[in-house]
């Protein structure tokens, strides 16, 4: 009957952990986030969000941008991101030498609103200043586009206008464009609708990401139907921290762990070691001093083996 | 390019959530535990395993399986599963008239041992008496293949064996046979070698049953898999509760609400009105005192909204 779905055969991983994940929690001194950054490195994580470079009064977790990004070993084999709201964000982190800038919006005003207190169009249009800075340095930009399967305030999101928006971000200049779940409105079908929209508009590709969250336990069943329609970049954060303060009822992200874990079982390669990534996410508990939501940090890889006896 | 796939219209979910969600906590009260069934059956969960037969000396929240099932309103449209161990069991089970007996043996020779103390052989030998008793009474009995998927003992299971094992099973009189992941090792991949294995033998259909937990945060990924290959029955805990406790990093079962929601929001029927079943998870939570993990609980399905303002 149904034959075996074809996926790709490696994904590319950015881990936002030491910014989204550590963003809302009590703040992590400096050098201990340069140390999750280099764990996520030794583990052979290749793409990471180190910081944001946002008002410390704001986001004090986020404190120390520069700081971080002065401390972490830097290699050609590794993208640095900052997260930046506004140009003189990206300024900062362009003189910091970081490899990717990434900006984010929201498909929801409200969410715009209640997130960066400006309205969608705003925000398109401090996303194209950044972009300008940006290319005169030479770094890409990703954009982030929140509540892209739809927000608690207005519901669904219409898949073609998502992709509306995303086109204009694209022809503004930003380099690529991520598909968030930041209230964990995604399912497996409403993945298929975004895909079959960003198909149509010749803009379902390798470059295509998603920012997936777990608040309904749908966030791996959802990677695995985008692996299923080749889609092959995926935000996950280390340990699974990571809710909104904005939107009630968001959950963590999807655990890097886990998505490595399920991925190497696929035979997907991520070019990540998964017990050196477990030790990260121990890491993670350690600095935010409760156990991360994710199973596969305490319990391993479905390859750990228990002792016969006791 | 990957054309969606085509999943079953219906699914029938068996909620074990009474029995084993229940059995590693500390004991509830009979009338309470009756109440939970209720709401199940209110929320339109038409198939329960609502007790287990076993010694109230060595699993003391079991104790008092007769007078649960006493105190339930019974009807044509819902199947009562009682779990038996052994043939004592079995009897006391069909003089209470119970709809189904669930009976359980591990493909894995140590975690059988664990569980029940007798080797994989004699759990067979055992169900054989508890499938001519259940025959003679018109009833009938479902065998749960425990680590279906391998085990933290001996690792992966060949799923030629596990197929060769329910085909024994069958043979033998048992009615249908459900597939357990207790230590959360399958993975979509795996999902997939075992529907191989069972269409290769011709016993992939629609009585083909999974148990499913989320110990890697793979059980809604894999139900999706499982649905993709026309498996249509599925053993869910409301609330996602359930360890196991004999087998170190055992999670809780896949929760019936995150499936639910999920299936609602792919149009595949289950007949259980989801708000309804959030209730019933909620009781849950307040029978054992402590939050479920299942984020539907807490945030509801993804349908749910946010008032506008703050």
């Amino acid at each position: 009957m149904h034959s075996r779905p074809v996926l790709p055969h490696s994904v590319t991983i950015r881990d936002v952990g030491p910014r989204d994940g550590l963003q809302p929690e009590a703040p992590v001194p400096v050098e201990r986030r340069i140390e999750l950054v280099e764990s996520l490195i030794a583990a052979g994580v290749s793409r990471i969000e180190a910081v944001a470079f946002v008002s410390p009064k704001a986001v004090p977790a986020m404190a120390g941008a520069a700081e971080v990004l002065d401390g972490i070993t830097r290699s050609e084999a590794v993208t640095i991101a900052a997260l930046v709201p506004n140009l003189r964000g990206a300024e900062m982190a362009l003189e910091s030498e970081v490899d990717e800038l990434t900006v984010t919006l929201s498909f929801s005003e409200t969410y715009n609103q209640r997130n960066v207190k400006m309205s969608v169009a705003e925000s398109e249009s401090a996303i194209a200043d950044i972009v300008r800075s940006a290319a005169a340095a030479g770094v890409p930009v990703d954009a982030v586009v929140s509540c892209s399967f739809g927000s608690p305030y207005e519901g669904d999101a219409d898949p073609a206008e998502v992709v509306a928006l995303a086109q204009r971000l694209l022809d503004g200049g930003t380099t690529t464009v991520t598909y968030a779940d930041t209230t964990g409105m995604a399912t497996p079908r409403r993945i298929h609708d975004l895909a079959d929209a960003l198909d149509s508009a010749g803009l379902l590709g390798p470059s295509t990401g998603l920012h997936l969250h777990d608040t309904r336990g749908t966030a791996l069943a959802n990677a695995f139907t985008a692996l299923e329609r080749g889609i092959s970049r995926f935000d996950t954060a280390v340990g699974g921290l990571g809710g909104s303060p904005f939107a009630h009822g968001a959950g963590g992200n999807l655990a890097t762990e886990v998505l490595v874990a399920a991925l190497d079982d696929a035979g997907v390669s991520t070019g990540i070691e998964i017990e050196r990534l477990v030790d990260a996410a121990l890491l993670v508990e350690e600095l935010v001093g409760r156990p991360v939501p994710s199973g596969v940090a305490h319990q391993g890889p479905r390859t750990r083996r228990s002792a016969p006896q006791g």
